[in-house]
């Protein structure tokens, strides 16, 4: 009787390096289930499950997920403004989570007892899939055959011809590219170098700005509880509406982003990210967020908001502590309802107008006309207070100083440094 | 023997509403040293000298502040990255601290016991002038005129005729305007309807992208501690650096903002600020904090940075938490040395570049190719322990799950909600 | 046809001064609803409903809150560790929002359209009162009688006397006391004087010392959601679980604070307070959750709860940004479920023991008996990564040191201070 | 000629286990500079001294270090009230980096190329070293041969008597003990189950509350900028004062701490630490800060503490954020000057008095007599400004239920979840 293999779950993008993983696995004694995810990459799914069979995988499932991470990774990353380091809104960090999840539902599903994926050994990528993974199930094996056949590119393409793995003859790009509906991210090459522009080829879904149209786009976005919920009126699914603003903004040349950010691994690295849909959609959020927050959530959402940054970059994103600030952001988002008026032009997004039914705007407190309903007596109340500790604490100060300067124990001044 | 009269020390601006309150302190009794203070908005201090003596003043009294308005109030903004709720650079907030500072030691000098703002009674600038005066002298008598009067435009005007103040003839401007050389701040009239678009004469500094130049402008501007002491290789001091980038950056329609803020008189309110060096200033420091500030440092400054912003806008600069926190943004700016070259274009600064004797970006650590001396090998170990927690938190959730779901006492459930 | 009067609801106290406030809102014309709500500082319902009708209420209603303040209001704050400035667990401050809460369900029962509280002008009480019945009812008028009437004690008596409000022969007591289940904050008279010691006719809730027990006793508190549930063993609602601990506490001496604290009007203020029950709920539900939080929801927990202590202090209880944190809290008390064992002896609590089904202190990771299934090859891994970036920090310092200290522009040295 | 050998420098205790590390050091082939530095738990240095040469050393150092750690250690981590989890006063985290750096130093005197230190491999301590080194010389090689030789307790003794290193005889501790100046830690054997209570003998420097004195000592304790400089008006240097203290607050039993925590090796961990004079001082210090700092200082200094303590546990002390943070601590304590009466009695610390030169308490502004001077005017103004922005938002709620209840798009009801 025959011996069942263990069975893998591989993460499978269709390119040379994890078809190779497919064989390379196979090797080591696995049946191999091939899995790609479409996070809105524009990705031929049919395409690639045919080539995962066809390259030797024992199963070969493809998911189309663009709606579910619409919804359940990109918005609460939008309602929470999170943005890395104050400049990258985390675009692979965000689909990470999402594709962990699916390969571990496809684990049980086949019950298979052990994971593959195809990061290199110096990303942030590792990190989120293998902490990912075991957030999920603890005890499940993981594979990572790049980290670990310390391969050569001419080694790679001679194990994949060796074991009938098609080779792309066309030239490799010079650079990485991670990407998905919320953006589009580049690394590698010329950009290793920080102080070197980034080269006009490393775009690719934004114009130069010297090529955008010479007239602006004028769009409403509505908002329904901090979510994007139509488009110039129109009404449309999150991921759909995502996708076709990305396509409007990026004709416009907006969402470039050259940064270099900090890994969680412990370097610098220099990043050229697009996220045309991700720049107007952030900006748009805050806009009504300023007209619909109280100040004092507003000021204090911030500080949550790093820590949520920090977490999805980091690959926690199944830690109780983001479950516990998920459930701190969807509280404030519950008015952050209307729409906002913005302009895309030559690369800008200027947000025009913003109104809503939950506007703190009160332009008879806030107006120098006639129609002022604001107390301006209360000001000077108010200001005695608010002054009133440091004011107190000039006095305090300016009485120490006229007594003697240094403290002193028994009239001898003692020297605390 | 004539009977001294009390002395008071009034804000002055050469304007009306100031001009009439000379003659409102005068007829209260006072003897009033007229103060105007160039911070950068290019006023013509003699010409307001002269005119504060015309309308009455017992002494007038000009400064011309740029370079202490630069080097002490904006510099230490800019090296948090200040911006009030993420997008407002603190134009006004910065100098209301200096012009206190200058009030105040102008008082001493005078020898008089108090001193005039001509705030209205629901900003935060009458918060500003009086917090930050007590705090620099906590016994210093605070008049108001223009709080107190509660006169109609058509009343000032009235009271300006008889005591011989000028009234001007224009058409008044339907704005209020603030501005110094850091930014220029803009309300009331037509801003008030936070979903009206901001009309192009609302504007004075900046170009509206459509009339911006069609080609960009590159520059480099250097910084030593976190400081811009050269544009594109030409040392200057900090003002002047200022007030040369924000005429070419306002003429490629850099720094405008349409924010809707929080006040600290309770309201909300709309303002339109154009702030094209700050703008450009901002980027490129960030920028090279990117570079140059090592992971930790990079990820807590934010957090500071948010209170100083608060202090700032909250009129509380001589608070003993500024100086706590001023020693702290210095001591993270010893680092931030080097180079930074923007584009200007069209409404964008783009950070294209940027290079540092203190860059903590390294190449060999960084890079895809055979030069790599990132260990890779240690990932593995890190991702162990870095995933630890949360991989046994999911251990226990699932035994948790196992066995009975919730928590009882003595075998009977208990609810806790 | 009579003229309906104005109708007021009172916070009655059944003391001298809101007796008096009856008769003085009367005298303004109101019809005055007497409110009493008990929050477990152990009034005598009847009597006072009895009283307020005597001394010419409109109507005396009376109110047990204890359950609705235990559940909805303490247990909020104890999930959120909450102590004001890392000392004071919120007594007082607690109480006001529920106490508002029943004021204005009370005047919209009468119709009443204002509300009436007897703090004085310079407490914190105040701005809890006015600016919590202005967030549940923000078109309510308030009165304030005793900081409008400005009298002396005795033209208090003295009005009093003319209107037959019955005026205590006892001595009065010369603190300021206000308490409930939650503790006992006390101010006023000696108290001022920072330097003196609290006399002990300051306190009442718990022994002296040098009177406890010399006998430790042991106790088991059940927790389940980061809700005491039980005392040892035995399942109680919690209000009865706070007050049958306290009295326990108290004999044993626990729960002194002695706090000289920053009120939110601006002053300092010396405040002894006494939270037997408090100070061992505390500590105990901090140490089950130091058993089951997971570290990143243990470290950012205490950063949302400054926060959160800070609101309640400021009155803010029914603002957004409460609804917000208290939806974070309430996520992370999710696995706070077990028991904990307390050594309650001489004034100390000591936690002598936990437990969980969710404890996530795993004995085979953390043993260095032969158990240890802890990888101890990871940590070299981890360790690299994690010194990293201090280590290319290093290596950039010592070079930048060898090279020239201080930045240049073309060759001549520039300062940046 | 006879080719030099490599030397390395050993944090050596005297123990076994690094004295076989000497050995095993040797045989790997390094000179080994055995380096003993005193931190205040009472080593006998001669003794080591001369044991480190008798066990093989190639030399054998001997430093006293107690005033520098308490200076330059002990002290930062007082004036930021640094806890780790708010319970955990850092007593082995504070001693590593000035071990570190005593060690780097010796090592750059002998011309060293590496360090060897004696952690386990699943502590936190290792860490610390390995990092601070780093930190410190970024070049420096280390060793660790606990973790690498992989033995058991037999094999070490084995091997201890092979290389002619004295094995003691006496019954070894079950515990594993760490100690210095500030504090005592324990671990192991019966304390790692968290549920069971710490016995007796896990405690050295403590006496149990039972067997305390009597009668309660009362001590004046003097700061000057934060910093104990008294006690009882006696002058002396830090170290001192605190070992002094010590022994009357362990006497007192005050300082005992059983704390479930987070080790940054993602482990949690169950400790025993006795920190009297830690505690005693930490409490005081904490009250003189009450004293003595204005309120946005000392609301906001506790954010700054919490990462302080996170840095110093996680082996970070030699970072630039360290730095910057102790720039922002050293300016908040320039007014923490003045005496704070303690009465230690029975394992309680309690803060009975506290005066200062810097006191912020007004009694005339916090008075309830009639000294009063406080404007209680002003209250009403400052209610209503502060609490306008919930106001108004109240307000918009109200109108926004009456209205529809949830956002549309033309007319047509969206869900947002």
């Amino acid at each position: 009787m025959k011996q069942e293999k263990e069975k893998i779950v591989l993460a499978y993008s269709g390119g040379l390096d994890t078809s190779v993983a497919i064989a390379w696995l196979k090797n080591k004694g696995y049946d191999v289930i091939a899995c790609c995810i479409d996070v809105g990459e524009g990705k031929d799914l049919e395409a690639i499950k045919a080539k995962g069979s066809q390259v030797g995988a024992y199963a070969s499932v493809v998911i189309d997920a663009k709606e579910d991470f619409a919804e359940n990774f990109v918005l609460p990353a939008l309602q929470s403004n999170a943005m890395y380091e104050q400049e990258y809104p985390l675009v692979s960090a965000l689909s990470r989570p999402l594709i962990v999840q699916k390969l571990v539902a496809v684990a049980k599903e086949y019950g298979a007892t052990a994971i593959a994926h195809g990061c290199t050994g110096k990303g942030n990528d590792q990190v989120r899939f293998e902490a990912g993974i075991h957030a999920l199930a603890p005890d499940m094996k993981i594979e990572d055959p790049i980290r670990d056949w310390h391969w050569s590119r001419e080694e790679e393409i001679d194990y994949a011809k060796k074991n009938g793995i098609p080779v792309p003859i066309t030239m490799e790009s010079p650079y990485s590219i991670d990407e998905n509906l919320w953006g589009r991210a580049n690394e590698c090459g010329i950009l290793e170098d920080p102080w070197a522009s980034a080269p006009e080829d490393a775009y690719d879904r934004t114009n130069p700005i010297e090529k955008t149209p010479d007239t602006p786009e004028i769009m409403e976005i509505q908002f329904a509880h901090g979510k994007p919920v139509a488009l110039n009126g129109e009404a449309m699914p999150l991921a759909e509406l995502i996708m076709k603003l990305d396509k409007i903004a990026g004709k416009h040349g907006i969402g470039r982003i050259d940064h270099v950010e900090n890994r969680l691994v412990g370097i610098k690295s220099r990043e050229i990210y697009e996220c045309p849909a991700a720049t107007v959609l952030l900006k748009a959020h805050k806009d009504l967020e300023d007209l619909t927050l109280e100040r004092e959530a507003a000021h204090f959402k911030p500080v949550v908001e790093l820590k949520m940054a920090n977490l999805i970059y980091n690959g926690l994103w199944y830690s109780p502590l983001m479950k516990a600030i998920q459930a701190f952001i969807k509280e404030t988002q519950k008015d952050v309802n209307g729409t906002v008026r913005v302009k895309l032009f030559k690369g800008n997004v200027v947000c025009e107008g913003r109104k809503s039914p939950n506007s703190l705007y009160d332009k008879n407190l806030a107006t120098y006309t006639s129609a002022d309903e604001f107390d301006q007596e209360a000001a000077g109340g108010f200001i005695k207070l608010w002054e009133l500790p440091d004011k107190v604490y000039a006095q305090v100060q300016a009485n120490a100083a006229k007594n003697q300067s240094e403290p002193s124990v028994k009239g001898e001044t003692i020297s605390a440094d």
